[in-house]
């Protein structure tokens, strides 16, 4: 346990008997084996069902910290499902399908940071705990729902084929609420990645204050460091997409007011950390 | 609603005001588009992890209803992961991707009716309802249990590409109690579907008596009629396999004396409906 | 296992040796004991939040079978959300509370057979698989759903007293779909209980046809059989409902033309079987 | 939005237009409404089944933090489920049943800060996500899981009356493993409230490090802040307890090595915050 791999470390380094449970995260215990977490790095392997879309420019920007600004196509945002395998570094969760499989729905906006374009997440939902936590750990808002997509498949009847005419769809509960729907068409090979997929996301770490004597907490802006990104061929088409928020939620401001194209593709990452913007 | 299809009819057909509700199952309803299931055909395309292993011959004849046999290989049996997307013959479900998709265990033991070889089903867990009552409509004997399976990847690090060392696995709980594990580790492509994946099923329909005084029900021994059997190239290499049921129930009976080959494929075909075997 | 019970019984009681695998249902095993369902009685002891309510009177024919009339008053349902223990005879998953415990929430329409006041159940859905399939055992047409009920609260503030004033509400989500709200704001002790809760149910039992060359299936009507049946007080006061089926099924047919009385209570029954109507 | 809400607040409160996104939580938003939590007190109303039990003093004692020590009875411990409902302050989520109700299992050590009695809860899962990141921004250390608890009934036959000879149970499930059994059959009234149960609860707040050049986390001592507390009658007897964590987990650890009296209670609290010890 070392400042290197950021675990908690004793309050008393010297006093090693007395140093008390560790942990990468809570749990702490004797060995820092309970921890829910591992540290990163963390692989990620998906498969990505995409919807390009505009929102309403002024909507998006209230939805951006001090530091981004709206870059250079004010609206742009986009609507992501993805089925991920994780895994830590040493690649144990693969052999635990229970663990490391989840889904996700995020929608990004466009955005940027002194210039460089980067992609804003303002919501976000897994279907796993895990990932979850990770989540807010990393300063991305990540809640809970229910998540399903449909694959390609290269054998029998019961979906499309990774071709010209396939159909693919996904779909987000929350709180058994039917909150996204979306839809993609696809018809062609795209040459390059869906732009607000090959951009860093910056989020904003903070927690909320538990002890009243402390500071207010003050989000930091903090980009994601990935390296190893990998994309498979993007096949594209028409797209659509519909957003039913709970009333009195902010979801319904980034509603669509256009509806463009739709990919489907995987992609690949390892995710190491965060890194301060404007520090 | 005809007798062509198999749908529930009115009792009185010459009487169409007083038909009462319609449906090919439960819920009927006036309009019969509230049943909770489609009528066959039904497709689907599925992904398969698949562990060949041996069970106690005289165990596995204790499985097997009067009219089949143990066949040429006595003892043979299969643990079966799959996941999969299905669809009515008009397609539709694959636009509500919460009710497309399902994924399922189940063991194989080998068998035979006069000399043909087919396999018999004694366990079946799913983890959606439709996919569960329509097993007992075809005398498949489907639970609900909570399955989760790893799949090849294309890109990243979270996972195994299909190819020699690639390790692929897969999990059943039932009742919050681990029941099924098994691993595959393919080496190479085979040249042939498993034995076990590749001949007809022979199912029991019966259903519980609700009337006291309805005569016993009587198991009748059907097999399922599919057509558009397709198999993608099969991987196969070392499996592992453990099976942990539930005390009380028979499930130990069927535990592995000997663990074979495992196997990593895709699957489809369509289900057509039963045919009484020996009638 | 004898007739007695009900259980599946060998094919050919004189061959004990090739009888082959039995139980009162799927899966059959060698002992019996994989049956998915314990054969009746079952006992039940139910939480209840009932919402009485009027739907169009000839929607609510077009749901009654032949047999079944409208009654008095027609016109009359009820939406019941229900938070159910359960056991076979002997108790025995009362050890095991991932078993003995699921939710419910049905609809029942007024109705009568030959005269007698009956209710009619056109559409429930549970959240476990036992008693969805029991359900298709007695002919009553039980899907799954997500189902979430308040209750009542005896110290904290996280709830209300069951005393005046005191609001309890019920939500069903189908496929992630919001699909029926309901609320009650108690008010007062009723001297009976509700109309619809305290009357046979006419189910019917059918299931769909599999093998093509059978004769096409025909719904027989049956009541069930209870006894036991126990009413805790009963709370009563303005009640609220909402449903909002998936398009194309048929339960937009039963909306409510007018909101009643809501009403709270436990309720005891034990269930034996069916009975033929009208045979 | 105010620091004495502990709320998020811009970080220049004097730019209100470039401000951005407010909350007491992620996700930030324009409104604040986005926010996955709600800003405390928030009140819990919960139905309790708890096993007192005993660990290795020595196991319990490495599980401690620094501040704390083993108090008055090392080893002293207790399992405990609870079906909670909860609320914000102005009850808002009590109508939404979806959403105000979880359960939860953990487990609590005896122990003292500075000769105070204490309880530390160094495991607990729920099975709702707004608690489990509650947890986590009050230094407990939630996780997932599915849990299970007979209740009490009052009409007939599933289950036990709260009175002498009345059993309950308790089941935890961690990622489709049993971890967790717990069964009380009561046998008289308490005198008083479970000693483990009526101390405030000492954690550890503390979340990983995600930028790495920041100083690594300290983890810091503070006691939740509660009123309100109300139990309701207590009824006691024997109790059973089982754990069996994962392998590699420090969960075994805090195994029993003594069972002793199961309790069956209603309680409620209020809780505010948290509070530094030792600061």
């Amino acid at each position: 346990m070392t400042a290197t791999t950021g675990h908690t470390h004793p309050t008393d380094p010297d006093a090693a008997g007395a140093a008390g449970p560790i942990g990468y995260s809570l749990p702490l215990s004797p060995s820092g084996q309970a921890s829910m977490l591992t540290p990163p790095p963390w692989h990620f392997s998906g498969e990505i069902l995409m919807v390009d879309y505009r929102v309403d420019p002024d909507a998006a920007r209230r939805f951006l910290p001090p530091g981004l600004d709206a870059g250079a196509d004010p609206g742009a945002a986009a609507a992501v499902f993805a089925t991920w395998q994780w895994c830590s570094e040493d690649g144990a969760e693969l052999a635990d399908p229970a663990v490391c499989r989840f889904s996700e729905f995020l929608i990004l906006l466009g955005c940027a940071f002194e210039g460089r374009p980067m992609a804003r997440c303002p919501f976000a939902w897994v279907d796993q705990p895990v990932p979850m936590v990770r989540g807010w750990v990393q300063g991305m808002p990540k809640q809970f729902g229910a998540i399903h997509q449909t694959r390609p498949v290269t054998v029998g009847r019961a979906g499309s084929r990774l071709a010209p005419g396939g159909r693919f769809d996904g779909a987000l509960s929350v709180h058994g609420r039917l909150t996204a729907e979306a839809s993609v068409t696809v018809e062609r090979r795209s040459e390059r990645p869906p732009a607000l997929h090959d951009v860093p996301l910056a989020h904003s770490l903070v927690l909320p204050r538990w002890v009243p004597s402390d500071a207010p907490p003050r989000p930091r802006l903090v980009a994601s460091e990935v390296s190893g990104v990998e994309f498979s061929p993007v096949w594209s088409g028409p797209g659509r997409l519909a957003l039913s928020g709970r009333p009195g939620t902010d979801l319904a401001l980034l509603a669509p007011v256009e509806v463009g194209a739709g990919h489907v593709f995987a992609y690949g990452e390892t995710l190491h950390g965060g890194r301060l913007l404007g520090a």
